[in-house]
């Protein structure tokens, strides 16, 4: 198809097709003419998954690091998730001590070489987010935190398609993406039934 | 203390500070003459919660809207939440329907009329976003979602200090905000860590 029938395709307007092509989000369609080029069904999915990214907060190079890696998948699947997350986790500069969020993930699981820097960065990160807001947390919820997000990562690994490189890359990306801002949301959800129930009667406005 | 001092006592430099306090984000200090002002213990606490905020991303706007919260805490715990979330929670513009949303959240024991249309309206967003990447959340996977959610908020729910209507929205409000990127690093984490065990034996590089 056109560019003006991808655009019809996906709703997605003809100049934005333009910069996510010179931004190389969007792969090149194929040459069909001097000044025509013809898209398919790969670049529909491709436009579906970078607005969704968009609608998600996603930056532009953040989105060209994901859709790289869904374009050039690691074939080891413990791979994966580093490369995936590599994709979106913002890079931590000047570097952090990690010796407290090492002690912290240990209640995960962790053990030395198991995670990538860059996501121990991004819990130290938190870490100092909070303790310079003079904030903490609880002693008796931070367990709860730890167990809450192995059960997650346990039941989402479980669920890694084996089969294809691209689909489990896509499986990863996406979910590691796509469901922050569900499982906030819900978190929101529970905290005002929890509260509505022990403050207010269950089902009270 | 004067600008100055306040500025050396917090690291935040002075045409920061004033900036903040243009924005209506910092409470103006005492006048002590024409063309100065004294700050004291409070301006302190509130430009470490400021700086927290936006290292964490949250917007001006909804720091804004965060501080004033702060300010003028409601009296009823059980409006706590709703005063938090609608700090930091993002309009939907267009509402979006929310049917799919109400039947999900049943499974964190939600009722309707048990919390705010905005925190609502973001569990649809956030599906909406799923559902434009053509991605989907695996049915053996929302419930452990559910649990995890609901989990986190009756901990910290119960951990709201309820001797100080201050005391609880700075808890309230900071814990919803501060404590977001904290969890999504932890998954991350925990995710790597799961995946190293299942694929790549325990404790492999």
């Amino acid at each position: 198809m056109r560019i003006s029938e991808l655009s019809t395709a996906t709703g997605v307007s003809v100049p934005t097709i333009k910069y996510y092509l010179r931004e190389r989000l969007l792969p090149e369609g194929e040459r069909s003419a001097p000044t025509q080029a013809a898209y398919g069904e790969r670049h529909v999915q491709r436009l579906r998954v970078i607005r969704a990214l968009v609608a998600s907060g996603v930056s532009i190079a953040e989105i060209r690091r994901v859709v790289s890696a869904l374009d050039d998948p690691p074939s080891e699947p413990h791979e994966l998730l580093g490369t995936a997350h590599a994709a979106v986790t913002p890079v931590v500069d000047p570097p952090l001590d990690t010796t407290e969020a090492s002690r912290l993930v240990e209640g995960l699981g962790w053990q030395p070489g198991m995670c990538d820097d860059a996501v121990l960065q991004a819990v130290a990160f938190a870490l100092k987010g909070i303790a310079d807001a003079a904030f903490s947390v609880r002693d008796d919820v931070m367990p709860v935190y730890l167990r809450a997000m192995r059960d997650i990562a346990d039941a989402e690994i479980a669920g890694v398609p084996l089969d294809s490189a691209e689909e489990a890359v896509r499986y990863v990306v996406l979910g590691s993406v796509l469901v922050e801002p569900l499982l906030l949301a819900l978190r929101r959800v529970a905290q005002q039934v929890g509260s509505a129930e022990r403050f207010a009667g269950a089902g009270a406005e």
